[in-house]
């Protein structure tokens, strides 16, 4: 096996340019379930959280000029998965009453892509001494935990319900 | 907009189908990242899950039979997409001293899909009333966060140290 000289800030690199690539396509999609949304709570939620990437993404714009790169992003097949899988659930349960109740599911499985991503990045940058990138990374870490909390909650408290309610 | 008809329980079952198909996926993808694997304490984790991946396979069968189904998969986009891009990470840093950091966060992508899938269901048999169904799945929840939490710590005391010692 050829020796390989790639580091941990190739990888870190790598691994910006797919979360930055994955930001700016639910960036795209969020508008979009938010339309499809029926429920208000559930609406505002996507649009609450469609401005925090907006913000995200800016994060990872600073993070790459600490670096001393220009911001780029690397198609990111996960995020891509993930959005089709959201699309079909949109296509399959339209018009249905548990239409919000897969909506939610596919947000919180985009969360959790996010989630997995940023943890790794703050890791990295922390063993690379990174220190306000690591800042940076920690506080989106934090809004995407708190976004998933919050698509639990309303699933459990609102959404579900409504779903075997409006189909029973 | 017509009117569909579908109810929780199709939703339910579609996305039963989502996780079945994705861990038959996992199970396949996991030797594989462990055969690739330099560390040993990386080897024996991916190992360790692959055989808690069946016992979760043989959940899912169970949680078919509760509900009156026979186990059947349904293509799933999202773990496609990242165990694509767990296989671009192989090919990109084989041979580097950082191949096992990037195989580490490749596996805690996919510990994090499994987590919201394996939220979103449980989720929805409590709704559904499917309590055996809960026990199951929370089970199978709760090995995902454990592993997950392993990589972490993994990552942090030795993998990601090793990647940027070794390459230095």
């Amino acid at each position: 096996m050829a020796s390989n000289p790639k580091t941990l800030d190739d990888l870190f690199l790598d691994t910006l340019k797919d979360i930055y690539y994955a930001e700016k396509q639910i960036l795209k999609a969020l508008p979009k379930m938010a339309k499809t949304a029926t429920s208000p709570e559930l609406k505002q939620a996507f649009e609450k959280h469609r401005d925090e990437t907006e913000t995200q993404v800016d994060r990872l714009a600073d993070v790459f000029e600490m670096i001393g790169k220009a911001p780029r992003g690397k198609t990111c097949d996960a995020i891509l998965g993930i959005i089709e899988e959201a699309k079909s659930i949109m296509e399959e349960f339209e018009g249905s009453p548990v239409l919000d109740a897969g909506l939610l599911a596919s947000a919180q499985a985009v969360e959790h892509y996010e989630i997995s991503r940023y943890g790794t990045l703050k890791a990295w940058a922390q063993q690379l001494g990174l220190d306000n990138a690591v800042k940076l990374l920690d506080q989106t870490l934090a809004e995407e935990v708190n976004t998933d909390v919050t698509l639990s909650k309303l699933g459990e408290s609102k959404v579900n319900k409504q779903a075997q309610a409006k189909a029973a």
